[in-house]
């Protein structure tokens, strides 16, 4: 254990994030792969529709032959046969010929586009009336326009939307090998704090991180796991955290609001073998009092116990390692869903200290969304149920203007 | 059934769909309400935290008595006991007294601020020496600071974030009353598309749209149910509507991509009883012939079989259904997250009808995100893989500009 350590910026926490490990895979149906990683990247096992569609209803013609056609100069083109769906036409569209075709229909053999139904008269003497030229392919979705066999079409890591599915079904996948699920222990501490089913006596509350953390970690894309609720004492909190290293990837341990607690939680998790402290203490308001120590391959992180200083310092320091266990590449804007908002206050702040401060959004109804500061101290939840998101002050800047431009990182749901 | 129907525009839809009844409730565990609606407002059923607390370490003092003290000029108060957690303090701080007191520790009686303990020196005399004045309220929680008794803290149809449920442990509730998930059942249709299990013949395409609108369902809060594939005939498509539609509170039919099979989807959908025609057809790209029947309490809706025209109906036109089915009043950010960029290519569009267009983000590190069109027909899903969102070109405008500033609706996880 090193003697003695400097607060750390969360550019340097991200930094260590990424330098986590990502977790072993696992493979589900394609109805429970949502919101799952990649645990492979995804190359086309083959040609993706597999042949040329008709996207309208029409003619299925040689571009060529209708060059020159419009309503007042209309080509003629003789009917051959009609394309029947789910079959390969049993017949080739030649010079001059033409076949009815639906949207969704295999384009015949020789045919390399569609005349809208729209364009066309169809004639007794079994000809039609083509008033419309059209290109090669014009209406028509070629055989390896969604993907070609072999090509790369989601990276390792891409967390699984609705579009990606339709993809993977598309494709015949109806498994898909997915990053295992981070497991994450919660423990809450503190002589004061209760479960929720308990009448709290005088001087106690109920434990609300436990829950608040759980939905965070779902929504994280891991699995949360409540280990329970240790009182103020060393003997104790160290069997549970040994428990808790044992059976999952992470632990959150939240509170020690207590003199003491503080103090022991950083000495417990560095009596874990080969126990390596990583941060203690992030230039950061909320959650400074953050602490993260390996052992092994499984980390162990102290929060701080106010319920606002919680949530935030898991958005701003727990998702990303989670993130790296996942194996995300991803993009900034996914984590937080950011909306342009002008700043309702003067907000001050601290050089050489990243503040989160949280804000309710509104609107007057002229297209302008307004940021509103919840002021409040960090032990209220308040502050976060009335909230929508927050906003950041940077390392350098001593606070933000009234009236100023802010993004508001939202909080997921709002 | 009104003989002749006029396309109607994206905001007229939306308007029916606000009217649209809300379900009934149920209750669910704490652990399992995570994204779910509150079926009524929540008030506080008692003041939270219901005592008041100390946020630092130091000592319970009486404001007053420290007026005036400073480093050098420090003041004294007699330590009269310490205030043990989770506990009522057998004692009453009086005038000139003060207690040892810990984070989140119960103020005692008298006492109504407490002086940080790095401002104070603990004497040999049983005397503290108090080197900061604080206000009465310093570094404490009040009773009802979080949420005073009977106070509205939640509106009804709250979708139920993290810290939501942090406040409903709080509380004491680890069961609350939600909005039951709309059912929603998916029918895919065309004679060409077969099961993902399957392996498609010559002619064939595995069904794409009922697992990239099964899942579009959950992310909206329903409970999607495949009811199957049919075929383009009219009796097998009427009874396994007539199935659905008792099943469900949603219907979605997506494709029927042969020419007879669009004419027929809207002669079933009003062949059951009751059924009230609300929309055929809708002046936005992609999505035009979106179709709404109403039948007693159920809907039916026909979406385009097109996939990427699909999910962009479902994001667009369906989605507000569900809002109302869930009873949410959601700001407009909520549904889809948002993103400023610079728009990369000009874009053209028809006047008199929203154009949705797919894009992708980047950024060249400059803190500006480009928004890159993603081109391509409507039946490639690719367009959507690719895609990051939406850029939405409004019904009076007849396109974009490149370099122009323009707001991606992003699709959610992207």
């Amino acid at each position: 254990m090193k003697p003695f350590f400097n607060v750390q910026t969360v550019e340097q926490v991200r930094a260590y994030a990424q330098a986590v490990q990502r977790l072993a895979s696992e493979e589900v149906d394609l109805g429970r792969a949502l919101g799952r990683s990649l645990a492979a990247l995804l190359k086309a096992p083959h040609d993706l529709p597999g042949f040329d569609r008709a996207t309208m209803d029409g003619y299925a013609v040689r571009g060529r032959d209708t060059f020159g056609a419009s309503e007042t100069e209309p080509g003629y083109l003789r009917l051959i046969g009609e394309v029947l769906m789910g079959q390969t036409p049993p017949f080739q569209v030649g010079p001059g010929q033409c076949a009815r075709i639906g949207t969704g229909g295999m384009l015949p053999d020789g045919a390399d586009a569609v005349v809208m139904v729209e364009h066309t008269r169809n004639l007794d003497d079994g000809s039609v009336e083509i008033a419309k030229s059209v290109a090669p392919g014009t209406h028509v979705l070629g055989a390896a326009d969604d993907a070609a066999a072999g090509q790369v079409l989601l990276p390792e890591g891409h967390c699984l939307r609705p579009q990606d599915l339709g993809l993977l079904a598309g494709l015949g996948l109806s498994r898909v090998a997915v990053v295992r699920r981070p497991r994450v222990g919660i423990i809450s501490t503190g002589d004061e704090v209760v479960p929720v089913e308990s009448q709290p006596g005088p001087g106690q509350v109920r434990d609300m991180n436990t829950h608040t953390l759980s939905a965070q970690i779902l929504q994280a894309g891991g699995a949360p796991r409540a280990m329970g609720l240790v009182k103020d004492d060393e003997a104790a909190l160290s069997e549970m955290v040994a428990r808790s290293l044992k059976e999952n990837d992470l632990t959150l341990l939240s509170g020690g609001s207590s003199v003491g607690m503080r103090d022991f939680t950083a000495q417990v998790f560095m009596s874990f073998p080969g126990a390596e402290m990583l941060v203690h203490g992030v230039a950061v308001a909320p959650g400074k009092p953050f602490i993260w120590v390996q052992s092994g391959e499984a980390h162990l992180i102290g929060l701080p116990g106010q319920v606002a200083s919680c949530m935030v310092a898991f958005n701003i320091l727990v998702e990303p390692i989670m993130e790296s266990m996942l194996g995300r590449q991803a993009l900034a804007f996914t984590r937080f869903a950011r909306l342009q908002a002008r700043l309702m206050r003067n907000l001050p702040s601290a050089q050489g200290r990243e503040d989160y401060i949280r804000v309710r959004v509104g609107s007057n109804g002229d297209g302008v969304w307004q940021a509103e500061p919840v002021f409040g101290k960090s032990g209220l939840i308040r502050t976060l149920t009335q909230g929508h998101g927050l906003v950041r002050i940077p390392l350098e800047k001593e606070g933000l203007d009234q009236d100023s431009q802010v993004e508001v990182l939202l909080f997921p749901r709002s």
